[in-house]
């Protein structure tokens, strides 16, 4: 059975690529991971990230991923053109375009690495929260498609219209567990897809939404294989966190932990807004 | 006088360019930002930018920045090749490579965007710590060139060689006031430069350097001209902190702040290191 018949779940079918010549392929989008007006900036990065992971000279798993949203991806088929800009003994660098009728719409630059055991040493911490089974689910009935694809349960900073305010904005670090829905076991791609899932900054502050885009998206993944495949299809917790809103753009901070502490992913990424 | 006989600051020099074609300039590598075996990659990181800044499509400032390492640079000439990848209303989004003899050294890519007011909020704030003229200067000499281009005065944090300890390694957190050597107006190049002041916290927390390398550096700008104006020659305070090293690899996060606490840039690093 090919692995089309068997990759049943939506991020599968999204980030899916078919192999259509030396270094590139072609995907689509999917309705199920659609945003406002595009697909979510995680899914864009997350088939980028595949189109690296396809690739026949690629070795090693994912260290960084840098996705520079240019312009909208529209409905429909797309091309990925990867790239492999250098090959070093320890790390690949690649480049990758994703373009539809020949207009780019998004950049990627990726970094893979061998994996090895080293000297590690982790300062940073998770926040103590309660474990996720003891936090109620969002309810994303209604709401843009995309966020139907996670289960969210929001121990600190939950998006709400009507919430923070512009006169007196609320903090904006958020505390959540979360995780594919349905239930998917953890791996880079799917990490890549979920260092976007940090929902509207502006709108947890502020209490509206004014036009937003991801800018530039980058993450680094600073765990192994077996750290994934550990965690499995339990949820993550995800600390999130924007230090300036300012000439209209933001910075926003995540952290991606895993449920026993361990520091899977961190991502940062600037936002643009209007007004 | 032409720029180049008025440009005698080291930093001017390092990342002076010549037109050499569409999008294409030419540049050297300079002994006075010589790092370990190569030119210091906040040094590179300018010379990218300056080349996107002196692109004559360019409009706007820069607002995002990600420098991709991807082999040595050596002492030298190098080429740098500017692409505007997409030209949209409110960013322009831009692809730069550093070659030599034809092999890509480092690849880069950069958002610039026009100035706007907008709507405002800093949840974010510096630590509180003592007055630049407060806190002693480190001591420089002998040491790698690049370190002699800047003036260190650490709050905390500062890496001595056997201060931490492998069995009981220090913090990472560093605060560290820090200013061109010799001082020299703030602007957007030197700000990518000081993005990567940072020294190597490996040393910081443990007392010791393994050979390390950066992988991959972004930098949100998230200041207008006229703070990096106001702020001029004055001492900018770096705050940067490590989550994790592990599989060979850390993070580092780092904040730029004015003395008067405007945030002027955040970065982030994926860090290699062998042992």
């Amino acid at each position: 059975m090919s692995e089309t018949l068997t990759a049943h779940h939506p991020l599968d079918q999204a980030v899916h690529l078919e192999a259509a010549g030396p270094g590139l392929y072609r995907g689509a989008t999917t309705p199920e991971y659609w945003n406002m007006a595009g697909p979510f900036g995680g899914a864009t990065a997350a088939v980028l990230l595949k189109a690296v992971l396809d690739h026949p000279e690629r070795r090693g798993r994912p260290v960084a991923q840098t996705v520079n949203f240019c312009g909208a991806v529209a409905e429909g088929p797309f091309d990925v053109q990867v790239r492999l800009v250098r090959d070093g003994r320890s790390t690949q660098h690649w480049q990758v375009e994703l373009s539809q009728e020949g207009k780019i719409a998004t950049t990627c630059s990726a970094v893979t690495g061998a994996e090895r055991e080293t000297w590690s040493h982790a300062p940073g911490a998770p926040p103590k929260v309660p474990r996720a089974e003891d936090v109620a689910a969002m309810d994303t009935t209604g709401r843009n498609a995309w966020l139907g694809r996670y289960e969210f349960r929001y121990v600190r900073g939950e998006p709400v219209r009507g919430g923070g305010g512009v006169e007196a904005p609320a903090s904006a670090v958020s505390h959540t567990w979360i995780r594919d829905q349905p239930a998917r076991p953890l791996d880079y791609v799917a990490l890549a897809a979920l260092s976007d899932t940090f929902v509207v900054k502006i709108l947890q502050v502020r209490g509206d939404v004014p036009p937003v885009a991801t800018v530039s998206l980058s993450t680094y993944f600073l765990a192994d294989e077996a750290a994934l495949t550990r965690q499995g299809v339990r949820p993550v917790l995800g600390v999130s966190d924007v230090r300036v809103f300012r000439h209209g753009f933001n910075d926003q901070s995540a952290e991606l932990w895993s449920d026993d502490g361990e520091l899977l992913a961190v991502s940062n990424q600037v936002v643009w807004f209007k007004a």
